[in-house]
């Protein structure tokens, strides 16, 4: 049972962690002390609590009756990312209208999004109120509104005997991935997050499993810190891949390692799992180069087989809860950026369908939930470009005639400014090389062009351009580069009957997004208290340094932009 | 029964159109006599095939068991309308968060909503999917994409056996309505559409009941051609209100008439039943003058007591089936203007809260299905106003202060420009009456008072501009003046539990347009391809005169707006 290795491993974890030189000298010398000192007490405490109450955390009612559940994040995608991604797609293999995704087919409901402070939420209060069942403030990982962690449902699980995993697209420490397994006060402490996802936490280890980008938040800052070749960004010179490693993680850090994994027969899959991609994000799928990076589909197939491994050779297994992000939907919301969106909504679908035939085809009670945090961009299939009355129509196919996202675009533009600059070929460049061939965007204007040339190398405006011309052309609107209000959907599917019908009366119809969370709570037999009781005290944000506090900044979301630009 | 009225009825009518003046000479003559001469054959031969088989449309298998259906179109309402609505409920009344409307606690599934001929539909196509089950063209009412009639749910009720009913907030001649009781090429055929509608046409008198707006397509051209002092625009001459009381049905004309049945024990309230309240639209709920108009739900109180009376008075009957539409909805999201749009949202919430008070405490099954025809406005809950990152807010608080639509505001500063013109005291105007007191804006500015001003009469722009400044403080966004192509909500609710169990099974989940017309047209065990069949023939849409014919307009909706304005 996983449970036992509770508090030996937090203490080895949190020993590792002072071990190390720490840059900000006697004040923060001092708070880590009584930070260990808390941390070790309440770990401490937690074994004692463990042996004494063997029960709290006492398998379901119902042992060796093994459950799965997929819980699945589609962040930023609202309900008109679904009509654009189905046309697009029927446009693109000529199918006929009535052709809908997989995710379509089992649509189920919707979900309220506010956050406790707004009623536009981000996507840490929206995954908090997933992963607690509760509604926190804009910003919050795994904490409520009063900053109290607060038990999250693959902590609860990983407690009660399940094995868990979480599988994204973009950083593994951002919000999403970090509010199911660690507990911060702000979105931003993402070095202080992969400490916590690694087991550097008073409950110990609860992650058997993480699979995405982010390498940047487990290296230490600058180039050459990492023996890998990455760009580490860790303010606490730390190596964590390092320190996984000694402590029992196999982690594959590129394509060719993934690919024993994907390629085995699963022998050589071990939990727990580290998997780290890129230094950031993975780049969108548009943009994907398979070489290097495997699809989210590839990322879920490795995952499942590590899981159903696992949970087939321990007897005392309960199964395993796992979570997927189709994380950068949000990403193509934020830039407004249709082609790419597209693109990663399908992606996600086939990711979605794939576990969809693992289901169908297991022996063991499996549910699958999706839905998403919120929508992102104020997307819109539909945009009046003209001052007239607006025709009704938009167009898939200048989606299907850009072949690289703005985000990529921007990169190679910027790149060739800085390597030639001389007017002449920039215009040719643009015009032949990033409007027609990269965008299949033959109609441009003179002013497009000599906007695009005037921008320099000023990457962010050259995205929003780029863009902009695809989704004018396209007639898809946005209103903002943030988030939105609307519900958002609700999926399911289950392979047995009798459950279908519990997620029929609980998940069918309009619901607050906590009760998707307290849905899974439930599925699984958790009790989400018992585990907010154990770590309420825990002075779970205070372990991080005095420049990261210092570095705050007031949109959150803006860091993620910082960071991809 | 009501079937018997057919062919008779329908001759009555027609005979009653030829023998008025035509204003389009001898080349119209010439086609009417053809037309008579068709519509009589096919009267004719009606008569002969409905006396040769008599069960052709022979009552349901299960007779004495009557089934009531009311079905709800929230023109123009996406999923981002609810989540407005929803929020600006809570704040008004100062509700919790999870305090929900009546429509969201009875979601079930959703709507894909393109026509035949675009991937986003206009009201005229969503309508007639509704209506026929079948997919046509933006701007068809009741034919499919070949022009040829189709049978709707409510002529098939109505051959059925059941009594039947239209109310709308708009003209009753609009798409909506039209779709389901006429039949015409284009939706902006409104003079035909009416004469359809009061049974000039083969199938004869299909709707029992019409209420709403449009008293405009059933008066002569010019304000003195009708004796009730109002703006009649009819082409042809022709007093159909006079006509309809000739044959039979009762007509209320404003709110006095109209408080007479309202408040009547049901005695006084007979069918056919025809309530025209406006001459276009009925105003927005946020400037309904309710000593003049009804409110949407004082409307379905008295169809309901109509259809209710005549259902349970005739032992033949049925049951009944009544289309009511929030039709302004629409309306509000073309004109972008979101503090009407909620109230819209809300005083439909209202009236479907009354149907299903009606349907709990009604002893006959009794079938509630709510859906979109489309989204209208592109709106979206969030709106960048910074160049800089979006806060992630928007405050339904701007749409509580604000007591007036645009529409209302752009006609009550257009008559003060024409009254006086003095700047000085428009200046006054413009702040103090409009700005301050109907908008509760008070931190306009300089540029906001200018832009006002000189905009002078220009209507339309002025309404965009005070629409704008509303949605601007809200941080409300939207990206067109039409529609767009998110999937929009269904609703259901059913008095009995076998009942739910197959709505559950057809209407859960997301499905085509379509399919929510084969679901009424099944539930209520109708075959519209035998209604099809009977009028397929009919050269339905040559009985227009040649003005209207020259008048056609390239973007149909724009004739909306060019009689709104």
């Amino acid at each position: 049972m996983m449970t036992h290795a509770l508090a030996g491993e937090q203490t080895r974890l949190v020993s590792g962690s002072t071990s190390r030189s720490r840059p900000n000298g006697r004040r923060i010398s001092k708070r880590s002390k009584v930070v260990i000192a808390t941390v070790i007490s309440i770990g401490l405490l937690l074994a004692l609590v463990h042996l004494a109450f063997p029960s709290t955390f006492a398998l379901r009612s119902t042992p060796n009756k093994k459950k799965n559940v997929i819980f699945f994040v589609t962040d930023g995608m609202g309900p008109a990312s679904l009509s654009m991604a189905r046309s697009f797609n029927q446009h693109i293999h000529d199918l006929p209208i009535d052709n809908i995704l997989m995710l379509d087919q089992h649509f189920i409901g919707s979900s309220r999004t506010r956050s406790s402070d707004s009623l536009v939420t981000d996507s840490a209060a929206g995954a908090t109120a997933f992963a607690c069942a509760l509604k926190s403030y804009n910003g919050a990982i795994g904490v409520d509104p009063h900053q109290t962690p607060c038990g999250t449902v693959l902590e609860a699980a990983k407690l009660a005997g399940y094995f868990t995993g979480l599988v994204v697209t973009t950083r593994i420490t951002d919000a999403t991935p970090a509010s199911f397994s660690s507990h911060a006060d702000f979105r931003w402490q993402e070095d202080l997050i992969a400490t916590h996802q690694l087991g550097e936490y008073p409950l110990g280890r609860m992650v058997d499993l993480l699979m995405g980008g982010g390498r940047t938040h487990f290296y230490p800052q600058g180039s050459d810190a990492s023996p890998y070749g990455h760009q580490g960004s860790r303010k606490d010179g730390r190596d964590l891949i390092d320190e996984a490693q000694s402590n029992g993680w196999q982690y594959v850090g590129d394509r060719k390692s993934f690919d024993s994994l994907l390629n085995a027969h699963g022998d050589n899959v071990t939990l727990p799992l580290l998997g780290l991609f890129a230094d950031n994000d993975i780049p969108f799928e548009i943009d994907r180069d398979e070489k290097e990076y495997p699809s989210l589909k590839e990322q879920v197939s490795v995952a499942l087989k590590a899981l159903e491994k696992a949970s087939d050779e321990d007897e005392d297994s309960n199964g395993f809860f796992l979570m997927v992000e189709g994380s950068r939907i949000d990403h193509a919301g934020h830039q407004n950026d249709p082609a790419s969106q597209v693109r990663e909504v399908l992606a996600f679908d086939e990711a979605f369908q794939y576990v969809l035939e693992f289901a169908k085809n297991s022996d063991t009670e499996t549910v699958l939930v999706s839905t998403s945090d919120h929508e992102t961009g104020g997307l819109v299939t539909s945009r009046q470009i003209t001052a007239s009355y607006p025709e009704y129509v938009w167009y898939p196919q200048v989606l299907a005639n850009a072949t690289h996202s703005g985000e990529f675009l921007k990169k190679k533009l910027v790149d060739f400014v800085h390597d030639l600059g001389a007017t002449g070929k920039l215009e040719n460049f643009i015009k032949h090389e990033i409007l027609e061939r990269d965008l299949g965007i033959f109609d441009y204007t003179d002013d497009d062009v000599n906007t695009l040339i005037h921008l320099g190398d000023n990457a962010n405006a050259i995205q929003e351009k780029l863009n902009d011309m695809v989704s004018f052309r396209a007639q898809i609107g946005w209103t903002t580069h943030g988030h939105s209000a609307v519900d958002v959907n609700i999926y399911a599917y289950t392979n047995r009957k009798t459950t279908w019908s519990r997620i029929l009366e609980k998940l069918q119809g309009n619901h607050e997004n906590t009760e998707i969370g307290q849905f899974l709570a439930d599925y699984l037999e958790l009790n989400l208290n018992k585990v907010t009781d154990l770590i309420r005290d825990t002075k779970h944000s205070l372990n991080f340094s005095a420049t990261e506090i210092t570095n705050e900044v007031p949109h959150y979301d803006e860091y993620y932009h910082e960071l991809s630009t």
